[in-house]
């Protein structure tokens, strides 16, 4: 039997899956634990046209008219398949469909990559009395960058490096900053790593700095976890401890260094050989990282140590990386608008768009920004932890067997769960479909009223499973979390003298925008009907920004801009808010 | 009896005398030990009219017109007076003539120094639900700098610093990066090091940032001679021994650290107090105070590793100032025109003049340039040690008993001796003055042919005193030395195309340069007779240079500048420069 490779590329990295030949996508992804990754409501029964991916090398089987009838003109043309309905017949590699676009759109031109790191190969004229310029101006001159820096440490090798070889030498540099000097022709790729800072989690990317490519990824539970398990507490360890800050920051560079070690180690690299690291996160996970005190993002009126993008020496920063390596942590915008959504709002492209568009992340705070090229408002909001499965009843987290898409069918609740598993609860967007499937069937009416006679607890509750139910207390924390957020876009329209109908497109970064459904989250009212048709998931666009800091020079001054031309508006202060929020509150009416 | 206090600034550093009222100048400087710096060959008779002082400040007596005689209108006019005439009334700043324009120059108006390091007090309005911008921000805006950049390690004290004194603070920027940042008003005054790394002395000035003044100066012998006396030994040893650069590198660090500390703990500072170091220092002193590799400097085709202006954290070159101070390198143009010449060269402002100009330090080495605005060509030639006392039968250094100027009166030698001490042999400026001597009175001729019937070792000498003698050897040695500057000179100005008559001044950089007689200088030929009366002194100008470095932030610009405009002419491959030294090895006729 025939082995091939499957490279699925999603959230900005990639996984590898050894397979037989002739298998189908879906069921090959399924078996190597990504299943989710390519949503499939239907379960892989060829019915929702969900399990969209974009083929992006390798050979497959000629669509079927069945498949093609889910696909668009623009989509057959792009390369869109159904994972449920596409034989692999070699080696492929495909990418989400939509974080396909994404990627394209931030790397556009695999060739047109410009790295924040670059090597140069050159072979030096040998000096001589009618040529005495120095080695660093003959290497400058060579490079042909007259204004190249380098640091003591580094020129101390220039004058070995020039005549091991006769004067051929490849020469890594960071802009202007030239930090290696090698002799001869450097044939192994040039790699960086892209960091994103999660609360709970933190992935890593290996990325090729010549080619763009993202190598190989790995991730971890954020381990200041053991320090508490949200930004709140984990600064309120920073300042009860004595040793507190220096603990977490220590907590999360090890963890960073253990991290690149792994990705380093399963590629044949040394953590010492890369050069260059890119993070992005919160903006109290950013201030743990850098050391920066964190008291007074924690209480009113909630103010950063520094906004502004950081450049330093990775080995500053706690990292065991190339001892000249250079670390870039993205800007924020405030306490509770961080690096995160900036990075995210720079993958989106939204800052150089005239029209005007939504960027929406919604985990346990809800960071909206509204805006195009010319300004952008931003805010958070208070969700809470319901759009990810927590502060519910039968809530959990985006694992195997977690309830992932739910309608109603005759009263009959039909679901599907993350793996095909037995169901173990409900998912962010499991608890969304329930909320809508339960407003459709009106057992949920607009005023949060759950119509049960099954009660937990003497709660009312709507069951799925013997164990597994929503409860009427499930729906006042959906009303909770998706008022906060939709009175957030409101007020940020309001504060823009604009309406839903300016907004050109609606950017779902994170994983609960991958795999909500669009309906249900216009029926519960989290998202304004007139932009269902509008949304576009993101996937990890913190990730991507993270790369893409990494692979274009330009980055970091387009994240500057945005961060420039981002007002924050505190919604804690904010009076058109706190009566948006209370108006919200209701389920729309269907 | 009144006391005074009479201030020398010389050199660019300063002495400080106690003194009765109503004392003669030159006296209060002799008695301070640094009556050789206003240069009397007469004695203090009041003949020569050479102990020329500018009175910068303080009450002294009206000249009278003996002493009028002495001075041009505009040496008037400046406050020159004779230090032999002049009685202090009160207390007194003078500073010696030449060098007091040569200060002036540098750093013209007190008021208009621009340090690259700077301090600013600023109230900053406190924070708000209204204005949340994060401290950094609000700093950058406070101190309307809105590209200025801070490193984490330093950001971390930033919220602290701001809410102890309710938002007032004193920042410490250079340039664009600031590196501290206190609470309150900090009054104490801010320093800066300016050093001159000789081959055989260290000089470093504590500089005031605020004022622009030398508060005090240090100095030693460059412990580097420990590991060898010139610059070749010391290359020799950081090749041949395993260890050799590291301890040479280390030997002049802490050196440095030393002086530093010296000059902190008289002034009331600590080093960690100090945010900038310059240093300006010949091609290989640079070299092994960076760990620069120097091999390739000593042998053909003698290529410097780096000669570009370096700026780096003080604290990564093994000094102990404050965490974040700068240090900044001089450039050099070649392996043997370095950042005192390139340093010299910006404090004398001939890169900025029109008219053309030679600026000559002459040592073990005469350096060499010529040039103005538009360009400079540059050359280094093998003077040997002559004019320093060195390879001279009875020579020595600059010390007390040195005799410093000579001439003869009916075939009788009258000296005078530094100190008025005792008779010990001949420096540099007593060698040249014997020459010029026995040239004029026909006991020495054009071939170095010195007629005498005294002998020394069967060699023919001239008697100054039973011990010290000037002989034929020392002639042949004077001829060498002084050949070698004027074929530097003629190749120069062959180079350029040019004459004599184009060179408007000739700025003598060096001790020797201040103290030599230009009679005598030319007399020898040593200097064209044309350019005579174009002699402009500059003292120490590389220490100048690295105090204008301090001072001025455009001054780092200039001397880039100073360094790419500059052509280096290798003179060991130079057909013209052979012809022409070998021509000037006959003393001119009379």
């Amino acid at each position: 039997m025939e082995n091939i490779t499957v490279t699925l590329l999603h959230n900005g990295s990639q996984t590898t899956v050894k397979s037989e030949k002739n298998a189908v996508l879906l069921s090959i992804l399924q078996q190597a634990g990504v299943g989710e990754a390519a949503h499939s409501p239907c379960g892989g029964k060829g019915t929702c046209g969900k399990c969209k991916l974009r083929i992006v090398a390798g050979t497959c089987d000629t669509p079927t008219e069945r498949e093609l009838r889910f696909l668009t003109e623009d989509e057959r043309k792009a390369g869109i398949r159904l994972a449920c309905f596409t034989y692999a017949l070699g080696d492929v590699t495909a990418a989400l469909s939509d974080e396909a676009a994404q990627i394209l759109s931030a790397f556009s031109g695999g060739g047109a990559i410009a790295p924040i790191v670059t090597r140069h190969y050159v072979v030096l004229p040998a000096p001589s009395l009618e040529d005495q310029r120095d080695d660093w101006t003959r290497l400058k001159d060579a490079i042909a960058m007259p204004d190249a820096r380098c640091r003591p440490a580094v020129l101390c090798t220039l004058p070995y490096a020039l005549r091991a070889e006769n004067y051929a030498v490849t020469v890594t540099c960071a802009g202007n900053q030239v930090f290696s000097i090698a002799s001869g022709k450097v044939a192994t790729p040039l790699y960086g790593l892209a960091v994103d800072i999660g609360t709970t989690t933190v992935v890593m990317a290996l990325v090729n700095l010549q080619t763009g490519e993202v190598a190989d990824t790995e991730s971890g539970l954020n381990r200041q976890a053991a320090f508490g398990g949200d930004v709140i507490s984990r600064i309120q360890h920073a300042i009860e401890d004595t040793n507190g800050a220096a603990l977490l920051r220590e907590a999360i560079a090890e963890q960073l260094n253990d991290l690149a070690k792994a990705l380093c180690a399963r590629n044949g690299l040394t953590a010492a050989d890369i050069p260059a690291i890119t993070l992005v996160g919160n903006t109290v996970m950013a201030h743990l990282f850098l050391g920066l005190p964190t008291a007074e993002i924690a209480r009113a009126p909630f103010i950063p140590v520094c906004n502004d993008t950081i450049k330093a020496p990775a080995s500053s920063l706690g990292l065991h990386l190339h001892p000249e390596a250079i670390a870039i942590i993205a800007s924020s915008v405030s306490a509770y608008v961080g690096g995160d959504i900036t990075s995210g709002i720079l993958a989106s492209g939204l800052a150089n768009e005239e029209a005007l568009a939504l960027f929406i992340d919604i985990g346990t705070n809800g960071e909206i920004a509204l805006g195009n090229k010319n300004a952008i408002v931003s805010c958070s909001t208070a969700a809470g932890p319901a759009f990810e499965g927590g502060h519910i009843r039968c809530g959990t987290g985006g694992v195997a067997g977690a309830i992932n898409s739910v309608h109603i069918e005759n009263g009959t609740p039909i679901y599907t769960t993350i793996g095909g598993k037995p169901p173990i609860g409900l998912c962010g967007s499991g608890v969304l479909d329930v909320a809508a499937a339960l407003l459709n069937e009106g057992i949920l009416d607009e005023t949060g009223y759950l119509e049960s006679d099954d009660e937990e607890d003497d709660i009312a509750v709507f069951r799925l499973t013997d164990k597994v139910y929503f409860s009427a207390k499930d729906a006042r924390e959906i009303q909770l979390a998706k008022a906060a957020v939709r009175a957030g876009i409101d007020t940020l329209l309001h504060e823009l003298h604009t309406t839903e109908a300016d907004v050109q497109t609606v950017y779902l970064a994170g994983g609960f925008g991958n795999y909500m459904d669009k309906d249900s989250a216009v029926r519960v009212g989290l998202i304004p009907a007139a932009l269902r048709d509008k949304i576009v998931p993101l996937g990890n666009a913190a990730g991507s920004g993270a790369i893409r800091l990494l692979l274009d020079t330009a980055a970091e001054a387009a994240l500057s801009d945005i961060t420039a031309k981002t007002t924050y508006f505190e919604l804690s202060a904010n009076a058109f808010f706190q009566s948006a929020y209370v108006e919200q509150m209701m389920f729309p009416e269907e």
